[in-house]
Formats: C-alpha cells, sequence, structure tokens
C-alpha cells in the first residue's frame, strides 16, 4: 500500500531540510515511535525537522509522489497514538517552528508556531497581562500545534472553553502540498467555510499546521480554590451540576475519587487531609475583584454543603493552592504507573456524571478490572483509567475490549462522546462507530479523500479502515 | 444546468409534505423571493414547508433526481441574500420547525428545531435562568436555523461569542438526503471532524439543518449601561481597545458615528441628549454582583474620559437602558430608509478600527458617496453603510462596486475579513476573492462538490463561480 523510505528518499530529504535534520539512526528512531499513549511503539523510517512551511510542502510532494506516509508530531504527548508512525515512513517533527511571532496586546491576539510549549506561549502572554486559557497536563511539554491537533483541553475549560475557542486562523501545508491560510485575525468570521475547525482536531490527517493565530482574554487578578471532600462519588459527582446551576461558572471543577487521590498521595510521597474521602472535588474560581470571589465560594460552600460533603479545605494563600493543584495535576502520571493501564476520557452532559461514574464501577465489577476516576467533572469529562493491576495477562487481553466497548456505549447513551480532549487516534479508532454512525463516517473519510487523495497524511488514524 | 419544476415534481411535493404546505400561487412565490437584503428579488418555482427530516430527505432525494436546486429559507432575514432562489427551484421553507424539544436546566443546554424565532428561544431560556447569548438585530423575527447558517452574531459576542460558540451538535440532512447527526451534547468533543463547524456558517450549501443541540450559560443577574459622547470618530474607535487592555470586558460595546444616531432621532421621531456628537459608544457591562458592575463603569468611565469623551449618560434604570438600546437597535433600519443602499460586514482586529473607519471616509469622499458607520466595535465589526442618496443612478452603477472593492482591500490589509456576521451568501460573492485566496477557494469548492455532487443545495451562493 505504501512505498518505503529509501536512499534517494533520505537524499530528497537532505535537499529539503538539510543534512542535520534528518535522522535515521536507532536512538532516533527509537525514541520517535511513541508518544506518551499507555507502552504502544510504532518506528518511522526516517524523522525530518523542517524549518518553515515551504519545506512542508516540498516534503509532502515528495511523499505524494513516493507513496510514504508522513506523521506530523509534535512534543509527543498525545494520549490517543497520534503522532505513531504505523506504517512507518517519514514521521515530520515540528519542534523547529518554536517561534512566538507576535504578542499584539493592543488587540488581544497573539501569533505563533506551532512548535512552542503550551506553557512557554501562556507565561509569555502572562507577561503581557493577557490570558491563554486551554491548560492541558502535558503543557509543560505539549507543543501549541499538537493542542490544535488534538483540540486539547484541561481544567480551566470549563469555564473558558478548549483550544478550538481561541484559535482565529491558520496558515497550514495540504497533503497535496499547496500552503493555505485560514480564518483571519478577526473574532467574528462567516466568509466561507469554517477551515480552521475543520483542521482543529482532526488529528494531523488533513494537513500540517504551521502558523497560530490566537485570540486571547485579559488575565483574571485573583483566584480561589477549595478542596471539598464527600463520603461518596456519586454526592460528588450530583453536586457538580448545582453548582451551575446556582449561577456560579468555576474556572475548574475536578473530580478525584479515593483511589486517585491514594495514588498522587504515593507518587508524591506525602499525606493529604480527608484522603479518605470517597471523592473530592477541586472548585476554583477567578475574577478581577477579590471580594467578589469570596461570596462565589461562600455560595459555593453552601452548595457542597446541601450536597453532603462533609469538609472544605480553603486555600489561603498561593502556596497552598498550588499544593492543591499539585495533587490534582500529578493524578495522571501517578496512576498510570501503577501497572499496566488504558485510558479512556468519556464526557457526557455534566449531570449525567453520576450515572457514568456508577455504570463504570458495574462494568468494572462485572469484569473483574480495576477502574480510577478523575477529571474535569464541569464539563462532564472524566478520565476512567483502566488498570490491569494483578489480573493475568489471559483475562485482561479477554476482558479489556469488552469492557471499554460498554464504558463506551454508557457514555453514548447519556448523550455524551468517546473523546473530550485526547481525540481518536490510533488508541481509540474501533471504539468510534460507537458514537459517530454510518453516514457521517463515511461523510468523513469523504472528507478526508478529497483533501489526501493519496492517503498519505497519518494514515491509520482516526478511522478503522 | 438546472430543470424547471413542473407538474410532475409538485405532485411528488405533495406526496411528500402534503398538498397543504405546497405553494405555487403568485402572491406566495412573491413573498418568499425576497429577504432583508437590499431590494433582491428572484422568484422560486414552488415553495414547500416540510414537517419533519424524513420529508426534507425525500425532497431533495427527489431534488437530485430531477436537477432542481433546493434552497432553504428560515425567517427570511439575511442580509447578504443567502435565502434568494437564484435559479428558481424550490424553496424549502422551515417554518413548521418551530419545536423546542427541550430546555435541559440541569446541563445548561437545550433542544430546538430550527425554525424557532430567536427571541421566542432566547425568552424561554431565560424562564429557565438560563442565557442564550446570541443576539442579532433581527432576533424579532428571525429563525434559529438561518442564525446557523449564517453564523450570526449581534452586540452580546463582544463577550459571549457568536452562534457557533452555543452548538454542541447538529440533526442535518445531506444535499444527497442522507440524515446525520453531529457533535454530542457535550461540552468539549475530539470524536471525528468537527462536522457540526462545517456546517455553521456554510449558508445553506451544505445541507439543511433540522434540529440543534444548544450549550446556555446562566444568565447574569444585573447589566449596567452607558452612553458616551466624543468629539470625533478616532477618539471612539482608540477607546475601544483600551477599555479591553484595562482588564475589562464589556457585554456590549457599540459604536455609532452621527449620522447614524441622525438617522435613528428620524426613525423613533425623538431627540436624543448628544446627538450632535460625532460619535457615540453604547458601553454594557453584565454579571452576578451589581457592586461589581458599579466598578466596573466607574473604570471605563476613567477610560474614556482619558481618551476624550465629553459626556458620558449613565443608565439609572431599566427604561433608561431600553431607550438607550432601541437608539442602537433602530439604527439599521433606520440607515436603510434613508435612500437606496449597500450594507458592507467589515470585520477587523478592534485597534485597527480608527484606520478602517478612516480609510473609509477616504474612499466615500473620492468616489463622491455617502457611508454611515455603525457596529459592534468591541470586536472589531464595522457595518459600513453605502447609501446612494443624491448620486445619479449612472454614477452610482459606476462607483459602488468600485468603492466597495477599496474598503474590502482595506479590511483584509487590516488583517481583517469581508463578513463578520451577515454572511457572503450572493451579494457578497464576487468579493469573497479579496479574502480568500485561490487554493482556499479550490478546497471550500472540493469540500461542497463532495458534500453536494449535483449542486443542487442553495447554489450559486458563497462561490462566484
Amino acid at each position: 500500500m505504501f512505498n518505503k523510505v529509501d536512499a534517494e528518499v533520505i537524499d530528497s530529504l537532505k535537499n529539503i531540510s538539510g543534512s542535520d535534520n534528518v535522522f535515521f539512526d536507532n536512538e532516533n528512531l527509537d525514541l520517535y515511535s511513541r508518544d506518551y499513549t499507555e507502552n504502544l511503539s510504532y518506528y518511522p523510517e526516517v524523522i525530518v525537522k523542517p524549518a518553515d512551511a515551504r519545506e512542508i510542502s516540498e516534503i509532502l510532494i515528495l511523499a505524494n509522489k513516493k507513496s510514504i506516509p508522513v506523521v506530523p508530531r509534535g512534543g509527543g504527548t498525545g494520549l490517543s497514538g497520534g503522532a505513531l508512525p504505523l506504517f512507518g515512513g517519514i514521521c515530520l517533527s515540528m519542534e523547529r517552528f518554536r517561534k512566538i511571532i507576535e504578542i499584539d496586546a493592543e488587540n488581544c491576539q497573539a501569533t505563533a508556531e506551532p512548535g512552542v510549549i503550551t506553557q512557554v506561549f501562556q507565561e509569555k502572554c502572562e507577561e503581557y497581562g493577557l490570558y491563554y486559557p486551554p491548560d492541558p497536563s502535558s503543557k509543560g511539554s505539549s507543543f501549541l500545534g499538537g493542542n490544535l491537533a488534538e483540540c486539547a483541553g484541561g481544567p480551566r475549560a470549563v469555564k473558558y472553553g478548549v483550544t478550538k475557542d481561541y484559535v482565529l486562523g491558520l496558515e497550514a501545508v495540504l497533503p497535496t502540498g499547496e500552503i493555505i491560510n485560514t480564518g483571519a485575525k478577526v473574532l467574528k468570521n462567516v466568509s466561507g467555510y469554517n477551515l480552521t475547525q475543520l483542521l482543529i482536531g482532526s488529528e494531523g490527517t488533513l494537513g500540517i499546521i504551521t502558523k497560530i493565530y490566537f485570540k486571547l482574554i485579559s488575565l483574571p487578578k485573583f483566584r480561589k480554590v477549595i478542596l471539598v471532600a464527600f463520603n461518596s462519588i456519586e454526592d460528588s459527582a450530583k453536586t457538580v451540576s448545582k453548582i451551575f446551576q446556582s449561577g456560579i461558572t468555576p474556572s475548574a471543577l475536578e473530580l478525584m475519587e479515593k483511589s486517585a487521590i491514594k495514588a498522587a498521595e504515593n507518587q508524591l510521597g506525602k499525606k493529604f487531609p480527608n484522603s479518605e474521602a470517597e471523592a473530592q472535588l477541586l472548585i476554583e474560581v477567578d475574577g478581577n475583584y477579590e471580594d467578589t470571589l469570596d461570596r462565589d465560594i461562600e455560595r459555593i460552600a453552601e452548595t457542597v454543603t446541601e450536597c453532603g460533603a462533609y469538609d472544605i479545605i480553603f486555600a489561603e494563600d498561593n502556596q497552598k493552592m498550588n499544593e492543591i493543584w499539585a495533587l490534582r495535576r500529578c493524578i495522571g502520571e501517578a496512576v498510570k504507573s501503577i501497572s499496566e493501564y488504558k485510558e479512556e476520557d468519556t464526557v457526557v452532559p455534566r449531570a449525567k456524571i453520576p450515572e457514568l461514574i456508577n455504570g463504570v464501577k458495574s462494568i468494572s465489577n462485572k469484569y473483574g478490572i480495576t477502574t480510577i476516576c478523575y477529571g474535569h467533572a464541569g464539563d462532564g469529562n472524566v478520565h476512567v483509567n483502566i488498570l490491569k493491576d494483578k489480573m493475568e495477562e489471559k483475562e485482561w487481553a479477554e476482558n479489556l475490549d469488552t469492557a471499554i466497548r460498554e464504558i463506551f456505549k454508557l457514555t453514548v447513551s447519556l448523550g455524551g462522546t468517546i473523546s473530550g480532549e485526547h481525540g481518536i487516534g490510533y488508541s481509540q479508532k474501533t471504539y468510534l462507530p460507537i458514537a459517530i454512525g454510518e453516514t457521517e463516517l463515511t461523510l468523513m473519510k469523504n472528507i478526508k479523500k478529497t483533501i489526501d487523495p493519496n492517503n498519505i497524511m497519518n494514515p491509520g488514524k482516526i478511522f478503522a479502515d
């Protein structure tokens, strides 16, 4: 189906991007064979690190001519295997696209290249009193381009939206080599089809993003954080929609079940108060007036108490606030270090979280598997980590897929879908038909075919066939 | 290129939707030949008012078989001729899709049919303490479906975003008759390509929306409004970005130049204070705490004064607030009643508004035409109304197109684009290549062709050829 990368292709790549930017030694091939998705590994045949859109255009024209797959790669922090070179071919690393081109404080906008690290970009914006809210756990190493490809979210999405909500336009290279510009530096735009949003979340299957025009907002001046302990997961989950119904939109509303907190304690090597609670909610509010936030927190405290919370820890200062966030932020790593695992990224209407978690626990019991749930409860996005733990290999192999299918069917039956912010990529593609009908999948595949007629652009992702 | 609607087609339509829902008398053909776009009129051959998605599917399958164009129509309030049946054919009126299916207060979501009037939907949401912010001038008669098709905005977009930001998913009928579902009832979703955002803003050229899943937010409890008078348009325009830079995001920030205010005075038959000001800004803030809004208004008052405002009118009560909004809201109609006109919907980064308006005025002077500027300055969206006034027919015909091209070239050179919220439709399609390159247009047309191979779905819109 695809051709192999031969000496001639390597020479052409060297001509395009320079010998210093083409790699095919074992160490590099190994390094670029993985992202953060479980223990998956697929080797590229060559890695190229282009400098600009023009070079990418030439590489894609070459790849089309030779029928060689091209897999774009950002920070390699993806959780659905989007950057895995399933069919070998060219790994196109965007690591040289690391310029923040402009912070336009007057217009609350910025222009950046896709290889900029999310946190670096965020901090640069903050220097200008501006805020770029998307805040994935991997922000210390993820690239902006990868965040766009997967439409990354994070805790602040509940108030501020996800990556797609901050992108006004793009420069991108189509799989056939044309360089396009989408959108404009404007907050509203109905001038032709929304190509920007077609590319965002398309997981590198429709083209390679080479420049991003961002919308920013004013940096809120104050934050307040509380950590609330519950005797039952269900009570904590029910609390979530009650808080919104009281008229308050927190800037983060995170749910952690006991086993997630315990894993975090192990990871950080310290004890947290209330770590025996069945579930805890981390609730943050932000804004420009401190006294208003105090009033919000007071109202939230009333709501959570009515819903059955037995203790509330108020973070009195920044240090305490950072400690609470560190607890939350380390859970992902902590849970994964326990055993072999598979992470799912379920999302439902937020009032359905109790049903989702109850259902996940029944399915876990039925198959004798361990699940740990945590995540962005404020927007209904619950990360379900399925752990192999002490289960026998054979049983694990037999039960895992069945259990995941049941969890996803439940998710969809609640009005939800199978990925909120991690994407489908490679690891979820066989489950996509649970959420998306055949007609819709055919439509998506037809769009893919129109834009990438030879299927060289990140093949084998999103669609199972 | 297309076939005519004959007796057989009429019979088929009657079989599908019932005789009571098929019209081809002169009065109806005349009524459905226009929308709100200038004085344009194109007659459909037949009007059909289907009841559900299944009927629409049958109509589209028929239209494909017979090569008959189908033009979907909402409230008929479009400003770019999107609902004009350029090639005759079938006008598919969505007026029977008027059910608000569900207001889900627990999840801050709603499900509605596309024929619901925007304001009716907004008011229903408010009964539940929920807010649907998109607020086009035409909200009293526009349909939700039309708002989606054109990605309508309005004054509140500056804080809350436009129509696309409130749509979680859709049911739609593809031009080839398949009924699809896009998105899910969730706030975050990376499960396949974003078909929802491909359909929104596609102006009825890619399918017919039959059901909409909305995201809502909590209704802010308080509003405050001020009206600020300036001695120069430039000062007023410069003030706009200064307000955002001070860290405040108003819920509306509207700019009106003197001639717009004068037109409004004529329309309403009353005088407003400061109507001799060269320009005025209507500034609104909203939120849950009244004292916070007072502080915001105080800071805004300081900023506008520093920027050269000479008077500020504070709306002390709801009646005063409504009066100020009535002034702003009637401008569209008022300006149009002066003479023959053409309305443009320019949008630029907000700090570029002074350059845009200065440029528009130079272009006006150069061609001896009258322009009146007003609109949503907070998001850089300035409606430029070009009036024929007393200009001779010949001169008007000669100069109008040239002047518009110059205005749009200026807009694009400032980082902007040619439509923020009205769409391209019919009346702007020859200008689209000023904003969108040939490669991007080809890509859009290829997507159109993939989804609508026989080009029956609202043909002649968006693309000039």
